[in-house]
């Protein structure tokens, strides 16, 4: 196999970290390099956050519902949304920037955060480093944005911990192809009975790394649509100039 | 430089292809590949379309404002928002599924398939392949789910085009690293200058790779903003069951 398809076929969460710093150097080059990811129509309207500083850290740690993973990486990038950027070459034209008050705006700039993001894990694991990605920062974004000091058409999007694998972590299976790959349509498959052959799996695999409180996967989604609506997400939205009312 | 960073450090989108289909094979090696990308709390929320049919693709192209590479391009690929699958595994629980009613629901999924797309493009130019993203199957949103038959829950996000590439492309440079990159805050930075900076760069690559129609960045923004709103974006995501009036 490719060595880079190797690195994306071996993905996994690393939340386990060594004291050893992320070296300045490799982390200038992560940068660099996952700068080129595309943005829609060159708009580049995504941002950065690099994040050091301890107190910075465990105050995330916490806003993120408990993860010590993100006190103890050395490194934690926040990816942001960035319409505050476009908005000055607005500007520059002396014309309104409005975007952000459009839901396209919002899907646009939130999938290029994304690439952004599935671009970062494969250079810092093709560096040697291991990465988890981190949801949370969406658990209380207005925190978030005032501890970033983000301004306005700014939002903290997905954070990323970067640091020197401790205790490699298990890779967890997938659902079966058949849930995850169409041909030219999708149709209204009854997809249970894939989803019951992968919730058997995944306790298997559990119960194989020694994780009793693992769930089948039809039971975590229950789990997450009880615990992850992050209701105030979208007042945090609406004050950094979001808009959702209209086309 | 590492092999894969110099693979997302060299990313350049490739309209042109040859006659070469995309080996099966390798296809399979590629999606196979690709759905370990990680998603929001394993809920695995999207999927993948893959297109070969030539009709559909040239109606694809069509519909995306006539981008004829969509046409020509062996392999055609629409990375889907998928609450459809999840809803099945609410529905082995007995529960009804409300997640896309959610703007998290939508930002959490959205993210997920911008980190699939991100990692699909690194695996498919590590072999050999030429790519573009085609966020313009958002155009007209309602005839791609037609098109493909999705079923409730399921929205495309965004496109990709995958062939052998005939005439190598371009690479266009970024916006100066201190647009991108922040450290610690943000504050509210006066970025103007660093964009005149990069709009007389990208003018003087225009000029150099012979594209008399190239503009500055603060102007193609400006384009951008006037022109890219896709206003009917709202009532296609509204029709599939997303909703975007609370928390």
């Amino acid at each position: 196999m490719n060595d880079t398809l190797k690195i994306i076929a071996d993905h996994r969460s690393s939340r386990s970290y060594t004291e050893e710093p992320v070296d300045d150097a490799l982390l200038d080059e992560l940068i660099a390099t996952c700068q080129r990811a595309p943005t829609s129509g060159n708009t580049q309207h995504v941002s950065l956050m690099v994040i050091k500083d301890p107190a910075k850290r465990a105050k995330i740690a916490e806003l993120a519902g408990g993860q010590p993973w993100i006190a103890r990486a050395p490194v934690f990038m926040v990816i942001l949304v960035d319409h505050y950027k476009t908005a000055q070459a607005m500007e520059i034209a002396g014309r309104p920037h409005v975007i952000q008050e459009h839901i396209e705006g919002t899907i646009s700039a939130v999938t290029d955060a994304g690439i952004l993001l599935g671009q970062l894990m494969i250079a810092g694991q093709a560096l040697g480093l291991g990465i988890v990605p981190i949801g949370a920062v969406r658990n209380h974004a207005d925190a978030m944005i005032d501890l970033l000091e983000l301004p306005p058409n700014v939002f903290p999007v997905v954070g990323l911990c970067l640091g020197h694998i401790k205790n490699p972590a298990h890779q967890r299976p997938r659902l079966p192809l058949e849930t995850f790959r169409f041909n030219e349509r999708y149709g209204t498959p009854d997809l249970k009975p894939a989803i019951k052959a992968y919730d058997e799996a995944l306790l298997a695999h559990w119960k194989r790394v020694g994780r009793d409180d693992g769930e089948a996967w039809s039971k975590a989604i229950v789990h997450y649509s009880d615990h992850n609506y992050r209701p105030a997400l979208m007042a945090s939205l609406l004050r950094q100039g979001f808009r959702f009312d209209k086309g």
